[in-house]
């Protein structure tokens, strides 16, 4: 369980323990340049959405825990353009049970079977839901762990990870949305590795799967996670290339979408939708469940389900409409390059 | 994992595999008259539920699994005075775990460690979500489960239980409302025992608590789950007592308040609750939960989710307002009588 949290007044340089800081190669540290690549994503996606929005504003909350570790937290709620977009990064130090602590590590010393491990992770959280139902959800997620050595194996390597993603979720297709969309992601994983995009891809489509439902809850993008199997400066690199592609496969699609004209039937199936996208969260996103068992900091948690969904009784779109081909997607995920 | 349900045309007298009918104590067995219960209770909520309403209907789907088994799934959506209301009964036949089954026998033989073990529930599940933001949301199970002796371990007795409960979810406090509520159901409780409300109306505080929150759902009622510790035929009266209770202790209310004049911000709030309800039911309800990961029948399971639902970031209600006043009771939870 994580300390509560306190609210502060003033935003520091960096949530990082001190310990962390004095450490001579600080400036250095991929954990200090993890945190400035996740603040300066969050400036950059906020200052485009407020553009783009022209109305709405950022609310920012600063927290920290006693022990160390903190995050900023940015709602836009109610705005012109967007009905609920949070922007969240959060550095965080905890302790992780031995179980979670092997399965990072797969492949090591299978005799090491360690007592709890402290961890440090730090990460950038968002999700946007635009109002007009032709405009589209999107959620983003780019994270680094850090494992420190077990205090009953002092020798033991230390783990890392990557993790993360950027993913759409439309309530209706526009192919040329989803092919810009996808391309974008598609080059920002070709400047590292011709098999990332396809594999991201898979890893995406097979992770926001609403297993009760049969159905994905979108129409993908990329995702990975425990990602320590190349050289961590690329993938560093590589993190903040995908945080960088956010603004550019987004706000083109939502700004020729906002002012879409719409009847009730397009809003009441965009609620339907982001029924289902509440259920995926709730019941099997992986971030969401551990920060609601673990007492993480709730409304950050929590600020990824939309303002309002809705759920009706057995709702089959009528086969071949609009709403079906949706559903057709969600459920056989297309290759849309 | 469950099969697959299949749709049926006609609804059968009922559910129980042909092999618990042949029995030749079929039509005194506990399963058959639990079965026989629960459907009248269904007949005679749905009928009450129309008849306030006034104008919306129930819509009626039956359901079998091939391997015995079924159910009757009652909706009513965008009524008058209900926005959406559900009454189900199901009638099951399963495997369980061994740990389940020792979990529902914990004074039994220790040694005995069975295989997986078939299992028999039969039970009446309800959600009814008024529109009006006076007038409560209520929610009643009642449910009998027997396990057969694990095919390793012949002798070993059969277990059973009885498990269930009704609860008021208001986004305001009319206390008489409340009260009224919680005199019913102590009403039915001191007819077999005058311990069985205090204890009930304590469970159901603890159950209904969305733990991440650090809340009660609503104001309670009575709860209670794995009961085999008093007479079998006592049990199977007081589930019914406690069905035949849900309408004089939830109807009277509704038909008062149902007309009351409301802005807005009531309507807001009211839909904030609701998404507590689905926080709830997601993330904690046993239910729920059990019946998303073995494949029960997700529509009838997911009908307890509101037609409409909402959150806002960091919302707290002004100190002292009637909005507060709930949030504090589902916090602190009160003796009503």
């Amino acid at each position: 369980m994580f300390e509560k949290e306190v609210a502060e007044a003033v935003k520091p340089t960096s949530f990082l323990r001190e310990s962390d800081e004095i450490a001579s190669s600080f400036s250095n540290s991929l954990r200090a340049r993890f945190e400035k690549m996740i603040r300066e994503a969050q400036d950059s996606v906020c200052s485009a959405i407020e553009a783009l929005d022209g109305a709405g504003k950022f609310k920012e909350d600063v927290w920290s825990r006693p022990g160390g570790g903190g995050g900023i937290s940015r709602v836009l709620q109610d705005g012109v353009v967007f009905e609920k977009a949070g922007v969240n990064v959060s550095v965080v130090y905890g302790i992780m049970p031995p179980d979670a602590y092997r399965a990072a590590n797969p492949t090591g010393n299978g005799n090491l079977a360690p007592g709890p491990v402290s961890f440090f992770a730090a990460g950038i959280s968002s999700v946007l839901h635009p109002r007009n139902p032709f405009a589209p959800t999107m959620h983003f997620n780019y994270r680094y762990f850090e494992t420190d050595s077990p205090k009953d194996a002092p020798g033991a390597p230390r783990q890392w990870w990557f993790g993360g993603g950027t993913d759409l979720t439309p309530a209706y297709i526009f192919e040329d949305d989803v092919k810009h969309f996808h391309s974008i992601q598609k080059s920002a994983c070709d400047k590292f590795n011709p098999d990332f995009y396809p594999r991201f891809k898979k890893w995406c489509d097979d992770y926001f799967y609403i297993k009760h439902r049969g159905e994905r809850r979108g129409l993908g993008g990329i995702f990975f996670d425990d990602l320590n199997e190349y050289d961590q400066e690329m993938l560093l690199s590589f993190a903040t290339e995908c945080a960088n592609s956010v603004v550019p496969s987004y706000i083109p699609i939502v700004e020729r979408r906002k002012d879409t004209p719409f009847t009730d039937r397009h809003k009441a199936w965009q609620q339907l939708r982001r029924g289902r996208y509440v259920e995926f969260n709730l019941v099997y996103d992986r971030g969401t469940t551990f920060g609601l068992k673990t007492g993480g900091r709730i409304e950050s948690i929590l600020v990824s389900l939309p303002l309002t969904a809705r759920w009706e009784y057995d709702h089959e779109p009528e086969q071949g409409s609009e709403e079906w081909k949706l559903l057709d997607a969600c459920i056989n995920p297309k290759e849309w390059l």
